[in-house]
């Protein structure tokens, strides 16, 4: 084929939703796939990258059976040329037989290709920059050229019952025709996915929304998408590429990549099971979140954030007065996701100067002691009174309720059970 | 005033975007504040919520003159009525002569705006429940009640010639015309600010967009919002917000708050600079997000996240070989933040199996040899076997270039500085 052939203008062939029969569907309902998406996890690929990773062949083929457990749909792997052991790994991974698809990620390059597709693996992803940065910067080659290698590497790919995607690379940063021509191009020769990647986190989500339309109406195979999150929208892009028509989303434990990362899994499934709670639960194990990134943390040598969705050591714990009386009474009122389905607890921070006398309360049913409403409210002063000195322990508390307690004139009938130790929500009758 | 005065339906004078003329401003444009907005910092309010938070006094007034010095527009503080202490802080920090405006936190009711408005504050947020979930659980009160509080509390407020603004909890679980009915009411008596809050972190970017969008078109008073980060949308949520027209945005250091808090100081920082640099590095003051964010982690005793942006100890590292090569020729391409306007630095990461011959020639040319490209290709490779192996760090790879260096039949003229230890690009002529 002739240069010039590969590359023909698209945008008069553009059929955005504006076409679409007013009467009909909710364009971005008809797009949406919120509820029937799919995880490409690239911890063993973009988490390579991350400044910390060193996975040996042994934490490589652990963490691939604790994603493949908890259901992702895709595995991606580092390039096999990206060193002798890279490749022995991918191979190593190919053969355990897992149910998630195994891919590996490569330059749009016959070389890199050549190896990938004797590897075993399922898919290939190839990707290659198109923005005027990466143009100039990194390769030098331009659109002719970048289309040109697309369709040999895709072609040979395609010949070896491999399934490819094509991937440009700081699209956000790329020319609209630019990427819409080579998109365009590549899905009439068959690719299986086409990846639109925000590389160096500049995006915003209702950009991403637009772009995944407008793309959505120039081919007719699926969009996977890719998010770094230097300006932390990563989460919120991938939801809004859902929106749009995207249906991969690639994500990563803890969303470890190069520099401060992607999409993390444990993140995303947050968002999503707002959205798909249904889909989300039927289809992932959540509750095995936490050990695949206790696991991940480990082996990269890094904390869990303390702010981490759904794992953060404070996720699911309430402090404010006002917020420890109304989840004590319905938890949904101060909760969008409920500990349970990840296997968490929710917990009340009752000791502290902000606590209210419904928290309080709680806690003296606990205690199995009898106070009045009033009594509560008396004791809850003394509490909060201490907290304005200094930080409080549940011990504390517990003495000053004791305390106070004890020198009521009417003493509790029902004998104080000493032993207790529980945190507020995990006895009472309240909890879910 | 009677009841049915205060709330009328107000559906039928919604002027919305589709009205506009289509040949004026693009009715995006127009609205957004990216360029315009303020920020309310509320890490000793809402950051007091957070689990592990017990500011003192002394500590209270580091974290205010740093805010202040940084150059945020409001400081909120913990409700006067919280406790004895609370209030006393307070009013000690309304004496500091700060350049912020500070306000105070209170429910909607007029037992704490009398407290409040004695304390010295520039202003003061009232906060009520209109979900269903909060109006059935929390105060139990209906929308007429809350209207009738609400306008009691604001022209007492407003009596006192303090700001007054009047927000909704949990705004996006609330009936649409109930929400809009009230800020219209309390927009009509004049209060400065109405606020929309995510206050259990379940919305998403376009649906805060359209919401956004559609109370511009029913007040004319600010906008400002309060997003929770449970589902790990706070910074993109914010930023919708201000495309929509909202004005001014919460935020706390860390994102410290209730559970895993809200949108962060730094990270909306990240994300306001790609969109609006100007503004942004001329009004605050970025190289001190840094120092901040290390004292209140050090007062709340927590980490700054692995992944935090700007200040994660990764978010200007750069790993994989063809991202390394192009860093090195222009940090453009795979940077969107500078990290010098943070006062912070950039880093190639070359000592590892994924490196390329590009980040190790920079680091030849640190070392001050003189080798062609094929001998750095030649080296590289040594490099990328040996990080096959085991996990390398730069003295690994300094050793591996000298001996090779060594080896040669030409050895460089020039003179070998044995003490560099600096990071690649430190010293290299290409880093900005």
């Amino acid at each position: 084929m002739s240069e010039s052939k590969d590359i023909q203008k698209v945008t008069e062939t553009i059929t955005g939703p504006h076409q679409v029969n007013p009467y009909g569907p909710n364009p971005g309902d008809f797009l949406s796939n919120v509820n029937n998406f799919q995880l490409i996890d690239s911890t063993l690929r973009e988490g390579e990258q991350f400044a910390n990773a060193f996975f040996d062949t042994e934490k490589k083929i652990e963490i691939a059976k604790a994603l493949d457990d908890f259901g992702v749909d895709y595995i991606e792997l580092t390039s096999p040329v990206a060193s002798e052991q890279s490749r022995k790994d991918c191979e190593a991974i190919c053969k355990l037989g897992l149910k998630a698809k195994i891919l590996t990620h490569i330059r749009c390059h016959m070389d890199d290709a050549r190896v990938a597709v004797e590897t075993g693996v399922d898919g290939v992803d190839v990707v290659i920059g198109t923005s005027k940065f990466l143009r100039q910067y990194s390769h030098g080659k331009d659109m002719n050229y970048i289309a040109k290698s697309a369709v040999e590497v895709i072609e040979f790919v395609k010949s070896k019952g491999i399934e490819i995607r094509f991937s440009s690379e700081d699209s956000f940063r790329s020319d609209l025709v630019d990427l819409l021509n080579i998109y365009k191009t590549v899905d009439k020769i068959g690719v299986n996915r086409v990846g639109i990647a925000d590389t160096v986190g500049c995006a915003n989500p209702r950009q991403v929304y637009e772009l995944i339309r407008t793309l959505k109406s120039v081919v007719s195979c699926d969009i996977e998408c890719h998010f770094h999150n230097d300006t932390g929208c990563a989460i919120a892009n991938a939801y809004c590429a859902l929106e749009g028509g995207a249906r991969l989303i690639d994500v990563s434990v803890l969303g470890i990549g190069e520099r401060n990362g992607i999409t993390p899994l444990g993140g995303l499934m947050a968002r999503m099971i707002v959205a798909a709670p249904e889909y989300v639960k039927s289809k992932y194990k959540l509750h095995k979140i936490r050990d695949i990134e206790n696991l991940v943390a480990e082996a990269v040598e890094v904390n869990i954030p303390f702010n981490n969705p759904i794992t953060g050591f404070c996720a699911f714990t309430h402090k404010a007065g006002i917020h420890a009386k109304a989840i004590l009474a319905n938890p949904s009122t101060y909760e969008i996701l409920d500990p349970h389905d990840f296997g968490m607890k929710r917990y009340i921070h009752f000791a502290n100067r902000l606590t209210g006398w419904n928290a309080i309360k709680s806690r003296v049913d606990q205690l199995n002691l009898n106070l009045t409403d009033d009594q509560v409210k008396e004791v809850t002063a003394k509490i909060k009174k201490m907290g304005d000195i200094r930080p409080l322990n549940i011990d504390d508390v517990d003495s000053i309720i004791k305390d106070f307690h004890t020198g009521l004139a009417t003493p509790a009938i029902k004998p104080v059970d000493l032993t207790t130790e529980e945190p507020a929500a995990k006895k009472t009758k309240y909890s879910k």
